[in-house]
């Protein structure tokens, strides 16, 4: 089955928005074995709609067309359609009561604008109740291709793909016995060419196995992804090349199910009943804000001081004047007492603290944009780690650095001996 | 001029990565008025690529081809534009010793891999020396469309755009005397269809002046473009295009030339020599990652208290034992004691603090997922506000909890009145 995503709007043509929904449609369908050909997106041209929507209709079995983000217009996905087929256009009833009942169920007033959108479909189509949101939406073919017209709102988009496209395609999907195993290392602390560098066998070694990286700043992702008949050969490729990854990459892997690092950290503190206080400077909050992402995250995470200026290092976590005079606010004795003061007031199992220069400004001699000093403290000791980073980026500081400092603490959890 | 963005690569046709290239290159073309007609992404198949190169030398003026960011595989670009032309490939010299001399420069060994990137491209090339990286990159002329073949890492791509595909499109460009006028509003507070009803009539009074929004969540951003010959009957059309936006959106605007709310109320701070301090609970740190993405926020930004236990909150911000019992931790009683708290042992203008609940957990009776308690102090006031949103989404409650908090501040900033 040749499949492929189009997105329609002047928005994501021209650049003003990113398209995310695209990449969500191909990892969906990829799980139902259906894999994406291509991606298309165009704007807002009724011609230039038109004429994609033929190209498509001549070379693909299904196509899920969605809208952009914008707002205003006309539905043109079905007007165009109604061309493509040279059918005319009719009110749909049935998409104008659904969508009545649904503003009603939400108290919200139906306006002139959400009324337009129901209004008209092409005839001959199958109107995609859209439940969720405020638009209707339809499945038509065209030529060989079954088209699903989708919204562009993210949530509204994927529960209709969920609902009704993906149902929709395993009906008609010829039944496979097909195993198919995927796993998914996430690695921390590797360049992109040192990554390549040490799996660049793997191609040789595991001809059956597909090998995928996703760049996930400052992580990397390693995808292996495999199908075949007979289970146990499969199984047994699988587990040879999770063992041959495992061995060339060590303690690089952070996940192999593909978790972040702060949820392999809340994890470790979970289990271990540990409690973490962290004391930040330049990360400004982003450690706790990583932390907290994770739902039940006030199970091991108690505070963090986000101390940016030197007066309340000293006045909360009780850093001294002199280390701060002596050594400066970005240093590993400051790091230390930040971590020690943060991990006493808070009474935790663990004090982590980062002081760092993320720039563009605060650089002096000996001490670049991109240097950082992590701290991490117990009852029972104090370590001070020092790090230099090159990106020339705040954001990119501020994040290889939080994630530094978190990726320390796994170590630490883990009992794996620091350098 | 016809012109297209291609993206190669099977990450970005399986879903694993989105790719935010395209957006980016189609922004930077529309500076110079060659608006892209479409994007286009298919994975790393060669007839796949040799068909998509053939239709778009056959539709279009220029393209701009981008990697995805599949690390392992032989330059596939290359070999397919080679195919097209029906051109043999060659090791390019030049491109060589540019890499050798790059990573020289950098002290960094010369892979077998990087080298393998290097040596061959289609004959008749205009190799493109890709300083930035470690990837050699060309120009390619196939019928009428030239071809800008680039690197997908984005610094690298944007800097080869930049340096090499821009100065050339322009050179070739008829040039033009027409006048451009772009102008963004950010605003906040205002739901995607209310946006939609606000400003429904602009295009029947501003029919020469081009609306665009962009979602960029929790706010939307609204765009005016328009262009001409007569520089003053341009600028008096935007003129009042934009003064009929600001009748109607008021209050919602939050900066006129597209800045972000931490940004907006960061240069308010800084103009007005206050200093915050904040304490967060359920927003655990992102206010502050917020605030501190924006450089030079040390001169307002003091303190935040990332205080998740109700332990902290009274060991650090002298919450009482009292309120807690008595109203909870998610109260206005607790956020207004947060608020004080953290602007008196901080000595700062004013204190912001959010308490709230964002889920999936910690719901109580009439006090559902997405409530949120704020405090805003100064030494001569503090008050307390409860809002609640209805998103079932950890983040994006985190998100909007955050940004509400920093709106308020923001109306405090300028005076306007708190209902």
């Amino acid at each position: 089955m040749i499949s492929e995503i189009l997105v329609i709007g002047d928005e994501i043509r021209s650049g003003v928005m990113v398209d995310s929904n695209a990449a969500y449609i191909a990892r969906k369908l990829k799980e139902i074995d259906v894999e994406v050909t291509r991606h298309s997106a165009i704007g807002n041209d009724p011609t230039d709609i038109i004429n994609i929507l033929k190209e498509i209709s001549q070379r693909s079995n299904i196509a899920v067309v969605i809208d952009g983000q914008s707002l205003i217009g006309e539905n043109l996905k079905a007007a165009a359609a109604a061309k493509v087929k040279d059918v005319s256009m009719s009110v749909d009833t049935q998409a104008l009561v659904s969508m009545e009942n649904h503003f009603k169920a939400h108290s919200r007033p139906l306006t002139h604008f959400n009324k337009k959108k129901a209004m008209l479909l092409p005839s001959g189509t199958r109107c995609l109740r859209n439940l969720v949101g405020e638009s209707s939406d339809f499945h038509f073919k065209i030529e060989q291709c079954d088209f699903f017209f989708l919204p562009g709102v993210p949530s509204e988009m994927r529960q209709m793909l969920q609902e009704q496209v993906i149902p929709w395609i395993r009906k008609i999907q010829k039944t496979t016995t097909d195993v198919r195993l995927i796993k998914t290392f996430s690695t921390f602390g590797l360049t992109e060419s040192a990554m390549v560098d040490h799996v660049d066998d793997f191609n040789q070694l595991f001809p059956q196995i597909e090998l995928s990286f996703r760049t996930n700043f400052p992580g990397i992702q390693v995808n292996l992804y495999t199908r075949g008949t007979d289970e146990g050969d499969v199984r047994v490729q699988m587990e040879a090349a999770n063992q041959w990854v495992y061995r060339k990459l060590g303690n690089k892997i952070i996940s192999d199910i593909g978790e972040s690092i702060e949820k392999v950290v809340g994890d470790l503190l979970g289990r271990k009943q540990a409690h973490l206080a962290v004391a930040e400077s330049c990360t400004g909050g982003l450690i706790a804000d990583l932390l907290t992402n994770v739902p039940g995250s006030s199970d091991y995470f108690v505070f963090s001081a986000v101390t940016y200026s030197n007066q309340l290092k000293m006045k909360i976590l009780g850093v001294t004047a002199q280390t701060l005079d002596r050594y400066g606010a970005v240093s590993e004795q400051t790091a230390k007492e930040m971590a020690h003061g943060v991990q006493q007031i808070s009474d935790t199992t663990y004090g982590l603290s980062v002081s760092g220069i993320a720039g563009p400004g605060g650089a002096t001699i000996g001490k670049p944009v991109g240097t950082v000093c992590i701290g991490l403290a117990s009852s029972d000791f104090v370590r001070g780690h020092r790090f230099c980073y090159k990106f020339n980026d705040r954001w990119m500081n501020k994040y290889i650095f939080a994630t530094t400092a978190l990726d320390l603490l796994r170590q630490e959890l883990l009992g794996i001996p620091h350098g």
